[in-house]
């Protein structure tokens, strides 16, 4: 039988020089990896965040292969960066892998660094990383971005009379979510056996694709406010609406197929934006911004009381889960 | 007896209003934390990189508290920042915490972040970060920076002619490693029974002081190359020397009172630099550059056979160590 070479059959070195072949060139870069830092050529202002995936809490290894921990990594990252209207330009990577690691599974999840960004914010990609040994495979992800000519999108911008529209996915990740501890509990998914909504569903689950165009799309048509929907539809514009001192009423027939599965579902990284005119291409109407009342969320007309969103405690079984301080 | 309370005890809210008071505030943030990201004011060209600490590989519980854990993991980014000649503006941070630790110890990792950054490199400050659950402490810290109106100096400019110097201590912070290992080898330091000398080292090996505003002056003053003695002073000169083409010989007499250890220690992060005119106050020459030869690194004109550098998997006995990609 084949045994796999795992990082601990490797120098630092040779892991570090499979990883650096695999993650392509930033176009600010000025220096890439191999000095102290690099050096990056960014216009207007920065703007900067980070997210980690630990495996437990953030993912399992049986459902989320090298190459889709890599994806998601570095999308729902991106993610943040187009949500304050800002260009996503590098990213930087911190990787602590256990030593059993195989090195096949780094090499995937580099490829998938690369690939979210030529896919969804071509020009970016990882300029710099550091890599350590650990018990918990942890992937802590640093993404940069510039607001080139234009201000960046707040949540606090929103008023009373925008509109709120949304882009892309809302609900699909959690449905896919779904299906992984409905049919695969313990073991890898066979998407073979799925139904096409169902197998989409943890696609993108795995690795999902945000809208990240969009960003700099909402900020050049004069966004109010935004953010990117990552705990989920009503929880996030909950905090919207607070951070912007107002209210924002949904429409329940403006949320899709399954508007329930939408208000809870939170990592499809859909970004949700307001505008006081024009909504651009790619984003839909979904309610409006009314003057603060005693609850921050409504659904036509009426107090929310449904399910608020992503709950890690409650809904991934893992002892924990993400959270930012920028998130 | 007084029962602490653990991270698992509080609301992911409550974890992240303790830390976000204790971090400060940047002078370049437009934006800080709250937001989806981190917006910031800097001039002239972005220089990032990240480095994270491990428990376990990178550090021992019982030997760093909170406080010098976030010290740490501030000080050795913001040196990388430092080498490139570049002013350091602002950090961000992925904590990942396993759910029984002291909620006392991350509060005192953002008091020493908050202090490194304070002292080391004032105006620089946390501007965002992320939390969440794993099996083994880990700080990931992302550090950024600014060139300003200078170019960065890299590790491939030195040149036949220049003089070698350094700037901070060589092989103080390796003494104190010594030290931990010889004298507290599973117990926590208790410093009032060394001498001064050996007492400044664990507190410098625990808390290093890098000097960091000598990374600007020594740009102003026109080093042609530079870097963080991260690795030990012979390693990273060697780095330096291969980066730039050239051999670098070092003066034995000029290493200070224990050349052997300067050679081998590196976590002290000095600045190494080279100088084809004027050395700045708060450099020494220790050396010179001479035209590439068959051995990248020379002391006293001869091919240096000593100890290269730090080498985690011999000096720290356990399973794994830091290694950069942008080191």
């Amino acid at each position: 039988m084949h045994q796999s070479v795992v990082v601990g059959d490797l120098s630092e070195r040779e892991i570090l020089a499979r990883i650096s072949a695999r993650t392509g060139i930033a176009d600010t870069a000025i220096v890439g990896p191999g000095d102290d830092a690099a050096v990056l050529a960014v216009r207007g202002a920065l703007v900067a965040t980070t997210d980690t995936l630990v495996e437990g809490p953030d993912f399992r290894r049986e459902w989320s292969d090298g190459y889709s921990l890599g994806w998601k990594s570095a999308a729902v990252n991106l993610a943040d960066i187009a949500a304050m209207g800002a260009r996503p330009a590098a990213l930087l990577v911190a990787l602590a892998v256990p030593n059993d690691t195989p090195i096949d599974y780094v090499e995937r999840i580099a490829d998938g660094l690369r690939e979210a960004c030529d896919e969804l914010a071509p020009g970016c990609a990882v300029v710099g990383g550091d890599l350590t040994q650990t018990s918990a495979l942890t992937v802590a992800v640093t993404a940069l971005g510039s607001t080139e000519d234009r201000p960046a999108v707040l949540r606090s911008g929103a008023r009373a009379g925008d509109t709120v529209a949304i882009a892309g996915d809302v609900g699909v990740a959690a449905r896919g979510l779904d299906v992984l501890f409905d049919r695969f509990d313990g073991s890898a998914p066979r998407l073979d056996e799925l139904g096409a909504e169902d197998r989409r569903a943890v696609e993108r689950q795995l690795r999902p694709v945000p809208p990240l165009a969009l960003g700099v799309a909402a900020a050049e048509a004069g966004a109010t406010a935004m953010m990117d929907v990552s705990d989920g539809l009503a929880l996030d514009a909950m905090r919207l609406a607070t951070a912007s001192d107002v209210t924002i009423d949904l429409v329940w027939n403006a949320l899709g197929d399954h508007p329930s599965t939408a208000l809870r579902g939170g990592e499809d990284h859909a970004l949700l934006a307001t505008f006081a005119g024009r909504i651009p291409d790619g984003f839909r109407a979904i309610g409006r911004v009314v003057e603060a009342g005693e609850a921050p969320l409504l659904v036509d007309g009426a107090s929310y009381e449904g399910e608020a969103g992503w709950d890690p405690y409650r809904d991934w079984q893992a002892p924990g889960g993400p959270v930012g301080w920028s998130a």
